[in-house]
């Protein structure tokens, strides 16, 4: 897998990078598993459509994880360390979703080098899901 | 596992919640299989040490991933629906320490039925490793 390796000058306001990932029942279990959240909204079919949703809905840190893979891999890639991530999360995912997450420097503070993302995760459907802004602190070496 | 079932009427402003959790080697490695976060600094000690760290740092979003256990399984356990979290990490956490996660009400909104949680999570030396804010929905059922 390849990472992007930024430096802090590198890059711009306007700079974007952007992947997909589709989201897997593994990926479910894994997280119940790491958690230990085993709330029936995310675990419970049945529950969950009695809840008026489609399916049982995958959990909103799940998808907000991929946050962690936009700074550590893509924006700045290596030398990410990321601050703060303020998440607003905006529809429900399900399994098998593809989720497109898109991030773009809207701001730089070179007194403390770190940047600031904006970021929108979109299902296949183009729903918004998640919003984000993140603080990444881009390390020199 | 057991679950909390508060619901809205039950909670008010000053109701705490809290529990411990340790993290784990395992966790990590589940946690870049969902995710694909090769970052360096979460995988290569050597690196990791060469940052100026004590070993590798453990992803800022597992860290987070407990406050889905916090609203989901304790606060208010199973009526609960994430709405935002505003997250700041203050100190790296490292595999093997143990966290604990605390989420206090801070304020409570009638009209759409959400609770707003303040949360503190320490490491058991007692540091600050991550301060969060969030919006939970509390589900009628």
């Amino acid at each position: 897998m390849h990472m992007n390796e930024y430096t802090y000058e590198q890059i711009e306001i306007g700079t974007k990078e952007s992947f997909e990932v589709s989201v897997t029942e593994e990926m479910l279990e894994s997280f119940k598993k790491i958690t230990g959240d085993i709330n029936p909204l995310h675990n419970d079919a049945e529950y969950a459509r009695s809840m008026k949703y489609e399916d049982r809905v995958v959990y909103g840190m799940l998808t907000a994880s991929f946050l962690s893979t936009l700074a550590g891999v893509y924006l700045p890639g290596k030398r990410s360390l990321i601050m703060e991530t303020n998440i607003k999360y905006t529809k429900p995912v399900y399994c098998g979703d593809t989720i497109s997450v898109e991030g773009t420097v809207t701001d730089k503070n070179d007194m403390f080098r770190f940047i600031i993302l904006k970021v929108v995760m979109k299902n296949h459907r183009g729903d918004k899901v998640l919003r984000a802004e993140m603080k990444v602190r881009v390390m020199d070496e």
